[in-house]
């Protein structure tokens, strides 16, 4: 009998990832490339199948089932990317019924926060955790939800929308066009734009000298003035744990998860910086649960985090079938 | 065959509940007492299980489970109640062994905000609702969450304390240790301490007049004298009911239920002053899903929320035994 090979397809705004993996889990392929969305989901998801029949003629075996994790909105049910900011012009695009014109085999569908969340309770740092709460901090904040072992979806497969909890009655207008959002403090964006802020303000800092103009300020940058000792680096930078901190109180006391794994690239500040600073500050804030018993990790699969989970939503997909 | 009956217990700190059920649902007895949990666990105990055997005497039937909703914090799998605030001195009571040696039937024990939203999600207002939030806001503030028709319980039971989800960086402190939380401004006892506080401050106001000393006000009277019109009533109330709606549209981000279940004495204000106002908030602060599509519902069976839910685990427990 020829090997059973299941596809895991992680489509971003920026980049999509084809890998293909044997039934224990194993990835034996590996294809990138840059989504360039601007083509159009027809060519875009032409050049996935070209890679994915390619890859398949390689390993010599069947594929069993395709899982594809996508920037949403999505509709799951159905198997359409809706209206992505992130893959402009992509709307209604029945990514699913493309595929299976195709590939006859079980194709599964979830957007790329959820998908990661998967990857990483079924492959990395979430192993072995029945309910746990996965958050990425990144160009914007995001997640999924497991309970029981398995994604929570809601209305329209909205659950996990972290960064835009409200943590803040101050009146900072969020892109998503409410106030006090998460995301308008705490992702690697809006980190950058407070720092322009304030630099603009004329106060000095050790981040003038790590770019050649202000507008090049990141998240980065400010994490490195940060490290250095830089006064409004670092102000900045409490700022974020702290707001990180009530983020994750809130979720704590509402759903009480064994786990956080948190990735994305503010969380690349690392153990110093970022994980041990918020550990602190969330157990200080939880007063109702055992706090320390969450356990508050960094992400094991980093960036192939949505690939992994991929993987597992085409392995659950066979076992539905 | 004689009819199988299930019991429902509800103990609160102020009043205890015990209702016999028959196989569809239906009550057929209750009774009510003042908890007086200063005579001991014990005592109360007694007291609710001679009420029982009276009861089931008088229906003629045979005892087939029986649900226990209780104040927390519990440890419902060892069927502990550990240290409640509202019951002091009932440390470490082993309520479920302690009704065991009364009755050979299967016993469930959840914690009474747990219960309550297992009864509305039952048989209240929550029926047909795969996930939803079930929250109470009266003395204290906390709540339930269903997902996939099962209440999520989270590490030591603590899941669905919205109460403590933070709503805003002022520095308000709460009872919990923490800071802006939920409880510490919206609560029935919080409305009523900010009310006290503007009044002492010399602000006049409709509500001197309408109790005889300013400690008397309480979040009812506050309600009574803002539908009167009262200025510095409407002002507290606003408040009020848009840090409610921070916290609800918080959860909603997160976990997108297709319903909240509100009940307790401040949702009592009703339709026009609490649900209207409350609705048109959550909706305009939830950008993320098709905010509108989530129901935001009084509770049905008001203050027999948590006893219908002890009933729902009355009926689970048989059918897991």
């Amino acid at each position: 009998m020829s090997e059973r090979l299941f596809a895991g397809i992680d489509i971003g705004g920026t980049k999509t990832a084809v890998a293909l993996a044997m039934s224990n889990g194993e990835i034996i392929s590996r294809h990138y490339f840059l989504t360039r969305p601007e083509r159009g989901a027809r060519n875009v998801v032409d050049e996935i199948i070209r890679a994915l029949d390619a890859m398949i003629a390689e390993a010599g075996g069947n594929l069993a089932a395709i899982g594809i994790g996508c920037c949403g909105p999505l509709d799951i049910e159905r198997g359409l990317i809706l209206s992505p900011p992130n893959l402009p012009g992509w709307d209604s695009f029945p990514i699913v019924e493309y595929f299976q014109q195709n590939f006859a085999v079980p194709i599964a569908l979830e957007n790329d926060a959820n998908s990661a969340a998967l990857g990483e309770h079924r492959f990395g740092a979430g192993r072995g955790f029945e309910n746990l709460v996965y958050m990425t901090v990144s160009t914007g904040i995001g997640g999924g939800i497991i309970i029981n072992n398995r994604l929570i979806h809601g209305i329209g497969a909205g659950a996990g929308e972290f960064g835009h909890m409200t943590v803040t009655s101050d009146e900072i207008n969020c892109g998503c066009g409410s106030q006090g959002c998460l995301e308008a403090i705490c992702s690697g964006t809006s980190i950058a734009r407070r720092a322009r802020k304030l630099l603009a303000g004329g106060h000095s800092s050790l981040m003038s000298g790590l770019v050649n103009k202000k507008d090049e300020i990141t998240a980065g940058i400010l994490v490195e003035a940060a490290r250095r000792g830089d006064y409004i680096a670092n102000l900045i930078w409490k700022e974020t744990i702290h707001y990180l901190a009530v983020g994750i109180s809130s979720i704590a006391v509402m759903i009480a998860p064994e786990a956080f794994i948190i990735g994305g690239g503010v969380s690349s500040a690392g153990e110093k910086m970022f994980f041990a600073p918020l550990r602190q500050a969330v157990y200080q804030r939880v007063k109702m649960l055992p706090a320390e018993q969450i356990k508050i990790l960094a992400a094991e699969l980093k960036n192939e985090s949505g690939i992994y989970g991929a993987l597992a939503l085409a392995f659950d997909a066979v076992r539905k079938s």
